[in-house]
């Protein structure tokens, strides 16, 4: 009756990526974005069997559009135009391209801070101008900045879920989406790597089943813990026939290795995800508890999707009397890594993000720290 | 008494790489650049290791350079400035990065054809205009057409080793460059990714150790058969202060597996490499007889790193009497995948590059098929 999340800490402490390696041992570490389990078996397998057979050449063919339609007809009764898509290496850079292909030099491209950070210097570095449309104060799309933005802007750069309020967007909030880009011509472009994710009740509804001249990007790297073995996949609606002008060459970037894993992940993890699933759903639900109680004056909604709660801190007692960063406190006086919530853009003061990707034993030490740093 | 080489053609068929994967069974794949080899051991187990702990996050810190450092010095004594390197996703994008800051939108690159052929598409991607300095008749550097080309140029992408001809730039040839290079205000950069491939007498000289404010790609992609697993550094001159100026961004494409396959074959391949350039060698001594012996109009020279033999096949009798394309006889005719020399841009017609990289009884089987569709 264990689960992925079985991992000791002092195992944890041994892993070489970004999550255990940048902070010394006594600091508990929850900003990037990483899970602390054990993979799906067939993950492991099926990338020790490449690596034994010296399959370790380019990428040919098109296995992860197709694992990756199985696992969204299965998960979402999406039918995902396998034909169409086009692998790219990662989502940052898939998006880069779609928005290319989308755009000219200097063009508006609309994103909602506050919002996974890299997506405003990847934009600019593709001479990209950012046209910031911030959430609501429910933490929910905002229509009328949109509508706003959107006169000024030929794409709109959408997370859903959105990273890191854990909203999903509803059919309604898509159709209204889809309503006003259509009007001003922009064209949407969804940022899907947190669709697995879903922890609350509402459903994941792909975004181009909505707005059929919309892209997708989706990627096993969230959902199945593969961010060091990189693969992604965009996806066109079905209005959408761009994906053909992205030049051949952005396929030289796409990993053999890491879409080996993917479609591993994608064509076998199912079981696996819902196990995660299911300590992530308790892991929120201790979040609240332990909020309510012991730290009332944090805010915060639950995540409908991703492994991340947003957290408002303004309003605890230490960050009142300090007026200091509540991700500074943290790590200094609590020793919680935790991502600063200014690095999301407009909305994110006083904000952190905290990474739920843990067992529960680890979750309680985590909040231990949280609340008596804060309260 | 086995090498690396020791892969049955039946297994080699399973892999589902673009080597094998691309062709029905009845061609013979030389083509693409990967090898028909085992991977070092510890290469193998590094990657294991990493899946079995779930150590699949994001890459931090600066193995990379420091494990290419100690290979570089064994290898070409070569005293690599670790913290001064750049980890990149992979050698076309960290030349496109390098490209990006050493240049504006528009900018004129020189490349040397006949070349690899992504050199052209990528930097035309990138916005900037490509400037063709073909190599001399003998398959090396024309400083002539280099000093009319740094004319119309900012930067010079270098191929050190040559993509396809297999020629090694020698200290006098690029010290030479270097004065071309400073007096037109022409700044290098080396892709080098083919250094670890030495199959002839002449040394590798890496080209920061001779032009001071050049830059080099490196990579253990093609010598350890690793470019499924992305990844590779940029290593600046003494002299190139511009890798700051890299955006930090570049880095959220390095592939934390790939990084963790390609550090074990830097610090601990160096056997199985040498064990691979044994077999190297000797495939090339036998094309060498072969060539003479059987198909004499065939004009090639041997290679002096990579695993690439580059033929002129315009004087071979099928060639004269057809008037095709050799790639094309090859594979209609004799079931032989060869890269089309036209592909590699002037200087290519009636070429092929075969791809080495095979055991000796599967370079028997090429070569008779070569021999028999062109004698
Ligand atoms: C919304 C969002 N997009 C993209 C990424 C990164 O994806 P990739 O590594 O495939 O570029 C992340 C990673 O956390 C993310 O949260
Ligand atoms: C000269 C040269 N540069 C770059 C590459 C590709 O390297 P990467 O896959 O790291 O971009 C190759 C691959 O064969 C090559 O021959």
């Amino acid at each position: 009756m264990g689960t992925p999340f079985d991992v000791p800490l002092e195992e944890l402490r041994t892993r070489g990526s970004a999550k255990w390696a940048t902070y010394p041992a006594d600091v508990l570490p929850a900003f990037v974005a990483e899970m602390d389990v054990r993979l799906p078996e067939a993950v492991v397998r099926a990338v020790a069997d490449a690596m034994a057979a010296g399959d370790t050449g380019y990428e040919v063919g098109n296995g992860y559009a197709e694992a990756f339609a199985g696992f969204a007809a299965e998960r979402y009764g999406w039918d995902v135009p396998v034909a169409a898509a086009r692998q790219v290496p990662d989502v940052m850079q898939g998006i880069v391209e779609v928005v290319r292909v989308l755009t000219a030099q200097g063009d508006g491209v609309v994103i909602n801070p506050p919002v996974y950070p890299p997506f405003r210097p990847f934009l600019q570095h593709a001479g990209r101008r950012v046209v910031d449309a911030p959430l609501g104060a429910d933490g929910r799309l905002d229509l009328d900045a949109l509508d706003r933005a959107f006169a000024d802007a030929t794409v709109y750069l959408l997370c859903h879920p959105h990273n890191p309020t854990g909203t999903l967007h509803s059919r309604a909030e898509l159709a209204a989406v889809g309503e006003l880009a259509a009007r001003h011509g922009v064209r949407v472009v969804a940022d899907e790597i947190h669709a697995p994710l879903v922890v609350g009740d509402a459903p994941f509804v792909p975004t181009t089943t909505v707005i059929p001249d919309a892209v997708a990007l989706h990627s096993a790297s969230k959902g199945f813990h593969l961010a060091g073995l990189k693969a992604a996949v965009a996806v066109p609606g079905p209005a959408a026939a761009d994906l053909a002008r992205i030049p051949e060459i952005v396929g030289h970037g796409v990993s053999h290795l890491g879409s080996v894993a993917h479609q591993a992940a994608f064509r076998t993890g199912g079981p696996w995800l819902d196990e995660v699933l299911a300590v992530l759903r308790g892991n929120v639900a201790t979040v609240a508890t332990t909020l309510a109680e012991r730290l009332p004056s944090a805010r915060w909604r639950a995540p409908e999707a991703t492994y991340f709660a947003w957290l408002d801190l303004r309003d605890t007692p230490a960050v009142r009397a300090s007026g200091a960063d509540p991700s500074r406190l943290l790590l200094d006086e609590g020793r919680l890594a935790a991502f600063r919530g200014t690095d999301f853009g407009t909305g994110g003061e006083g904000h952190v993000r905290l990474n739920l990707a843990c067992s529960p034993a680890t979750l309680d030490q985590l909040l231990g720290r949280l609340v008596t740093t804060l309260a």
